[in-house]
Order: structure tokens, then C-alpha cells, then sequence
């Protein structure tokens, strides 16, 4: 599906739309979720709790999202975490230079570079502002964080960048208090700003975005003993390297060395395993390990899962092995004890991270589910039940005879457990189509044979099959059937 | 339980703890929930929706927490969310002058007085700074928004300081694409943000906090014909009118004209049963009834949900009927159409607003299920089985003879579904404490006969009474003994 057909869907249907507009000074890059949107994203987020999470023993914390300079101060991002830009001297229009560049030359230059040397290529291609022509002035850095004042005294604060600071600021508390042991991992899904120069492209370059971290401190000398790592070793995973995509098992990618130990191996599998239940087109999707000037100055091993979507390979998950880059920084600003026993040695935690982006993976798992199925004059969300928004409509055939008071009957009794859309209007193909528009599997019509035999028709949204059950049926026939599935999807894994 | 107990608890299990801790530069009024309050949290937000949004068929969204100047111009905040301070000439330290009024000469004044009404009281009885006993500059006001600039030309805009705007906002979107009809509920849960002056008291009055609103769009005409009261006349509620607590019905408070009609009535019968489910004592809760001057100005109606703790009546829920106040503004600076049909009337909608603190509601379940059970030498945190962060422990009365391994592979079984504490260190009654303490309803040991038999000891919290059952039949005993109850817990309402 096309992206401005995934967009027009969204909108009509209330997955997201832009925020605050009704107003003209609304900004780029703040989306809202609509009524189906939160179900589906809460369902996403239930599926990375069960498989990332609960699975793996991680323990979840949710900080806030103002923090002290300090945090920041040592975690590099009050230096580092700016963008160069340019501002022209006429019309005041400020660009972000290294994609000015790429636009206008078809130069690609790194978004680190000194300044200077920007102002020589703009001097020298005499580019001027796409805007209005007009000459720029040189070049500056624009720090991506919000700043906050606090209180009367106007104390300066950030609304954090990434989720992960809080993970590393409470770590020692958090080692403490749940009695940890190495590996120990730590989660947070919450929001994270960035004021990025000119976002575009809805809810995959946002102002304002959820993030899910998870941070995994380890032993770097114990990674031969990581034992779980048999449980993926023969999970098939899809590599890219060298400019190659290469298809394999997580040991053969140990084996040959394309991941350098079984401990990233693992999380790799992991979330292999997890995208394909989110119903992804696993045959669409890639690790691409990062080159060295790719990747960040702290991590010395990056894979960037990307997923094909119309807009091209969109990056969904960052891993990253950050070494104790952070918590050397934290203990050093701080001069709190980072240092924790394992076994033998007294370490600093080594850090392996899976920095997760919802809003981009929400996008992708719609495209890759929205179809057009015109054998059938439908258009189809064949979402996975356990992401489905509405996981079941509830029809009457006719709105009489006590077929509509039947219908609301059954209603009030599964709304209780499920998300339940009750639908009286219209012919019953026409909203059998709405439902499965916005990805209900099942549907349940009441009709007379309910009234003389308590049972009902549920059809399966995939296939459009119906068949009949008891309504003290289908509480059961809907938990069962709307499960996340305990085993890894294998089938979706082509090889 | 007193205040610096549950504090205590708090902090030593990791439910909740400072924001950026180990920073000198740390806010007041910024706290982080660590795994057991997120846990907790997350099964508290899961009740709400049980309870207030699916069994109502309210509408969830989720906003951006950054919104544009506009809102706050329609919402009168910008001009009316403010503060009276005072500072002092000499060491500069800030204080809200109502508060120190009351405080230094125990008066209690309005924080909407006009400024120069504090001056005078300031200077007559010669109020000097409490740290320096310096002399005050004359009192102003200071707004509770944070400000944000956007992109690089820094365009103003603002934290949220509350999640019901984003509601009214998008209500003209939100009723077309869902097809609505009056009455017409949108709800949203997340966090907001207010610039308090001097935050204390940990999570009771926070600078960044969380907020579960809920917004009824309806038809004031059509009150007497809402047939959902039925579903809760005869729930017992009790108000607090004329400095008397009463204890009626919904049905006696409405004939008596203490609530005014039978819309309103409603929601205070739901939220009567909703916090009935989440174990606070209602014998110690108490629905206020504002009077005219205690009143918001936009608000015809007020009554505030209160729970007795050991700091005092806390306000958990602010219940407004907002009349069409917001509509109008935001159609006035929007020229966007805020009218709607609802039969024959083309009206502008009134709104009905539930507003409730979580991180307050969190805070009175703690204090209200947190117990020295000291006839069995226990802390005994006592929440509803629903609530609890950790459902089940896991342990192996030994590490021996293949106890540890059954036991790993019971957890490993369990965990998929539910939240489990897997423990093998230390004695077991130690180990049963430790998850009472944490509020874990069950426990199941795996011991000898287990290896034999294929039965587990399952240990119940609070009567610490012990059975046998079949390891297959632990997950249908959790499942069913986790459950929200469909029924309002009666019991619960002594009148």
C-alpha cells in the first residue's frame, strides 16, 4: 500500500491525525492517537511487554520526562545532540545544511562535520535559500533538546531525548533494591522529544514520540556463558552486510562472525521473533549492521532493524552495544557508585541496547497489513487478532422482532472482556466491510435462528468463512482465538 | 498506615522514588515509578478502563502533551492559570503568598484575589521572608504552564497542563469520524504538567503527573431521558453537603435534590463502584459538594471525590459539569463548527468532566492496603489480587534433588501469562513474607510430593491459607482468581 493511501486510511478512520488542528499556529511533528489508534498501540505495547519483557525477565520503570542538566551534561547530549543548520538573511526560512546539501547537489555529508566546512561548499555552489534565493548566514548548531524552566527561579531543565537516561541514572538504586544479578535488564516506554528542524512524513518523524528501551547490563566477560542463547540459536534471521542481505541462523551468524558474540545474537533472534508476530512481512525486513562511521562514537557493535515500506527502508529498532560508556560518564558527573559485584569481579556494567521506535513500527505493521482485496470489494486491515483495535463486532440482522434487544444483550456481556464495535446500521455485507476496514477479525450476527437455538453466526474477517456457535461459546472461542501464540512464528520466515 | 511508612515501603520495594537522584541539580515534584509501581500502575489504568471505558463506551485517545498557544488562549489558562508569589529583596527565595498568609498569621484567602489585596495584608502585619526575614518585592503572578520553543524560531508553546484539552479540541474530528451520538464520552489517560511553586509530599503534588480525564459530550435537554441511571440508583454513595457526610443512594441523592439530575448522579454511582473495586476503604472516601465560591467560574456543578489519609482528605477526582464553556471558546478562536444534531436539536454540546489524579489514587490504595500484621510478624500489603504488581511467586522448597529445575520450568510455564516472582533464596516462610510484603496474592511451592504427584502448594495471601492443586490447573486457578469482578462490591459501602 502506498503511503498517502495508508495516510487517507488513518485519517478517515481516527488511527492519527495531526494535533491541535483546528488551529493555524499548530507545529509539524505532534500527531494524536484517535479511538482505534490507542487500542492498536496498547495492543502493540501488550505484545512487546509479553515477548521482550515478561519473557526475558526485564524490569520495567517509568521516569519522568523533565530532567536535570546534569543528566545530560554527562550523557554528551547537552555537547552532541545538535544538528547544523542555516538561516537565510532575507526571509529568516532556517534549513537543516546537510540535507540542503543533498537537495540541492546531491552532495551526502555527514550531519557531524565542522561548520566551516559547510560554509565552503555553500560558498562555493553559491546555493542560495530554496525559499526566496536569498544569501544564508554561516552556518550554526541548533541543540535538538526542549528546555524547560522550573519553578519561579526558572532552574533549566530538558524534556529528555531518549528514554533510556533514566534507566542509566537509576541504575544503582534499581541493582539494589531488586536485588540484581548480571545479566539484568531494565525497560521504559514512554515519550521522548526531539525539536527536530522540519519534521515531516506524520508519525514517522515526530517532535514528540514514543520510544521503547530496553537496556540490558551485562559482564562482558561472561557472554560465552549466556546460556538462553539456545533458545534462538536456530531462529532464522535476515542480515545485511557488506551490501548483501544474507539469510541465517542466529549460530551461523556467531559462527561466521557477522555478530560478534552469542549474547547480541540472542536479541537479535529475540526480535526477530517478535516482529514477525506483530505480522510485519518478515521477507521485507533487515539487520543492517552499521560501518564504523555510522555508527555512535560509544558503541563498538550497531544493527539497525529496517522494514521496506513505500517511503523506502524505515529504521525501526536501534541496537547498540554501548559498552560502560554511559555509566562511566554517570559515576563521573554524579560520583555515584556504578560498580557491581558478578560473581568474582567487581565491574561497571557493560550496556546492550534495543532502542525501539512504536510509532514507525505502528506505521509499518499497517502498511504491510492494509490491503486491497478487490476480489471481494473490500478493503482489508489483516491485522493479527491480538493487535486488532476491535477485536469483535457485534450485529443484529434486523433492528426487530427482538433481534436488536438480543444483539445489545450479548453485547453488555462480552464488552465486559473485549473491545466490542455494536453496529445496528446498514446492510449487514456493509457492515461486515467497515469491520473489516479497521481490522476486527470476527464478527458475530444475531438473526432469528439466535432467538430459537441460542446461537449465533461469527465470521472470520481473513477468509470471510462463517459458522455457527453457542453464545455461551464465545467468550471462550474469543480468548482462544485472540492469544498471542506462545511458539515463534516460523512460517513467516522465508529462507 | 502514617504517611512516612508508606514513604518508607515505598522507596525500600522500588514502587516509586526521586526523579534524577543522584544529581545535586534535581526539581522537586518530579518522581519515577520503578517496576512494582509500574506494575501497579499499569493494572490500576487497566481497572479504569474496565470499569469507566469499556463498560461505557467512551472513546480513548492520546494526545500530544505539547500544544500550541492557541488551546491555551481559547482554554483561558493563559490568561488565568496563575499563581500569586511573592519574592523576597534579600535572599530571593519565592513563596505562594496564600500559602504563607496562612501559614504566618493563619488566614485563608482566595488565590484568585486581586494582588494588591496581598500587599496590603503583607504590610500591615510587617510579614518578613521565613528564611531571611528579609523584606518582600510586592506580590505577583506567576503562570503554572511550562513554555516550550519549537524549531529553530523558538515558537511558543506549552506542556499540557491538563489532558481534557486535547479532548475538546479534536471533539469535531473525533464525533464525525466515529459516527456520534449524544451522549458522547471521550476519555484520556496521560501525563500533564504544572509549574508548582514548591511541590512536596512525593507523589500527592507533583510538577509532572498523570491524569486520567474523561469527557461527556451531551444534550442538557435530555437528562431525564438517560436510561443508564437505572444501572446504578440503588448504589450506595456517600456525600459530604453542608460540612455532613450522608450515606444514600443515587436515587435518594437526586429525589433530595442534593445531586442535581440523574446525568450527573450516574457518574458519581460508577465512580462510587470503581473505587469500591480498587480496595480503598469507602468508609473513609466521601464525594464533597463545592460550594459557589469553591467552584470553578465555568462550572455549574462540582463535586470532588475525597479520600480520608494519614495527610488528610486528599481530592482523588474533580467531577464537573462544565456547561458548554470550553466548546464555545475554542469554536470562538478556532472558527471551527462545534455545533452538532442530536435529534431535532442543532446544539452545542455540554460537557460532564470525571478528572481523576492516578498518581493520588495510587498513593491512598497503598496507604489504605498496606498493614502491620503483626500477629503473624508480616507487612502485609493487602490489594485486590487485580492490583497486585506481582500475581504469583514461584518458589522450590529446596535447591536440590531436581527441585530447582521443576520449579524453573512451572515459572517458565507461568510467566507467559502472568506477571510471577521467581524466588529460591532463603527460608520459605522468609520468602513468604517477602512477597506479601509486595502484595503477591498466591504463592505456589514446589516441593517432594510435586515430583511425585504433580500437585504444588498454593499459598493465599491474606489468610495465608494453603492448598493443593494439580500443575495443570495453575493457570485456569490464576486466571480466575485475578479477575475484576463483574458485580460492584457491595460489602464495601457501610451505611
Amino acid at each position: 500500500m502506498e503511503y498517502n493511501e495508508v495516510m487517507k486510511f488513518a485519517l478517515q478512520k481516527g488511527f492519527y491525525f495531526p494535533s491541535c488542528d483546528i488551529y493555524s499556529d499548530k507545529s509539524a511533528g505532534f500527531w494524536e492517537y484517535g479511538p482505534l489508534g490507542v487500542n492498536f498501540k496498547n495492543n502493540f505495547i501488550d505484545l512487546w511487554r509479553s515477548e521482550l519483557i515478561r519473557r526475558d525477565e526485564v524490569l520495567e520503570i517509568d521516569g519522568s520526562q523533565i530532567m536535570s542538566k546534569s543528566v545530560f551534561t554527562a550523557s554528551g547530549h547537552l555537547t552532541n545532540f545538535a544538528d547544523p543548520i542555516i538561516k537565510c538573511k532575507e526571509c529568516s526560512s532556517t534549513f537543516r545544511v546537510d540535507k540542503l546539501l543533498m537537495e540541492k547537489i546531491n552532495i551526502n555529508i555527514n550531519e557531524n562535520e565542522p561548520l566551516q566546512k559547510y560554509d565552503e561548499i555553500i560558498t562555493k555552489n553559491n546555493i542560495c535559500c530554496t525559499k526566496c534565493n536569498g544569501k544564508f548566514f554561516n552556518s550554526s548548531r541548533f541543540n535538538m533538546m526542549f528546555s524547560i524552566g522550573i519553578g519561579p527561579e526558572n532552574e533549566v531543565a530538558y524534556l529528555r531525548p531518549e528514554t533510556c537516561q533514566s534507566i542509566f541514572v537509576d541504575f544503582p538504586r534499581l541493582f539494589k533494591t531488586m536485588r540484581g544479578k548480571l545479566p539484568f535488564g531494565i525497560a521504559q516506554i514512554g515519550k521522548s522529544f526531539r525539536n527536530e528542524i522540519a519534521p515531516r512524513q506524520s508519525i514517522l518523524r515526530l517532535r514528540e514520540f514514543y520510544q521503547a528501551e530496553i537496556e540490558i547490563f551485562c559482564n562482558p566477560n561472561n557472554f560465552n556463558s549466556f546460556t538462553k542463547f539456545s533458545q534462538v540459536a536456530n531462529t532464522t534471521i535476515r542480515l545485511y552486510v557488506d551490501n548483501k542481505t544474507k539469510t541465517m541462523s542466529c549460530k551461523e551468524a556467531v559462527d561466521s562472525k557477522i555478530i560478534p558474540n552469542i549474547f547480541i545474537a540472542y536479541y537479535i533472534g529475540l526480535l526477530t521473533e517478535f516482529y514477525a508476530k506483530t505480522g510485519i512481512d518478515m521477507s521485507k525486513t533487515r539487520f543492517r549492521k552499521l560501518s564504523d562511521d555510522e555508527k555512535a562514537f560509544y558503541s563498538t557493535s550497531s544493527f539497525d532493524f529496517e522494514v521496506k515500506t513505500a517511503v523506502g527502508w524505515l529504521e525501526l529498532v536501534a541496537c547498540n552495544y554501548r559498552t560502560n560508556y554511559d555509566l562511566i560518564h554517570h559515576a563521573n558527573v554524579s560520583k555515584e557508585n556504578y560498580y557491581v559485584l558478578d560473581g568474582e569481579d567487581k565491574i561497571m556494567p557493560h550496556v546492550f541496547e534495543i532502542s525501539m521506535g512504536i510509532d514507525r513500527s505502528l506505521y509499518s505493521i499497517l502498511e504491510h497489513s492494509l490491503k486491497n482485496d478487490s476480489g471481494n470489494k473490500r478493503t482489508l486491515l489483516a491485522l493479527q487478532p491480538y493487535l486488532s483495535p476491535i477485536y469483535v463486532g457485534v450485529l443484529s440482522l434486523l433492528k426487530k422482532d427482538g433481534l436488536e434487544e438480543k444483539t445489545n444483550e450479548i453485547y453488555t456481556q462480552i464488552k465486559k472482556k473485549f473491545t466490542v464495535f455494536l453496529d445496528h446500521a446498514g446492510t449487514i455485507g456493509r457492515r461486515y466491510r467497515r469491520l473489516d476496514e479497521i481490522g476486527a477479525p470476527f464478527a458475530i450476527t444475531i438473526d432469528y435462528q439466535t432467538l430459537k437455538d441460542q446461537t449465533v453466526t461469527m465470521r472470520m474477517r481473513d477468509n470471510m468463512n462463517q459458522i455457527r456457535i453457542q453464545i455461551s461459546e464465545i467468550e471462550k472461542f474469543l480468548t482462544t482465538n485472540i492469544l498471542i501464540p506462545h511458539n515463534a512464528i516460523k512460517s513467516k520466515y522465508p529462507r
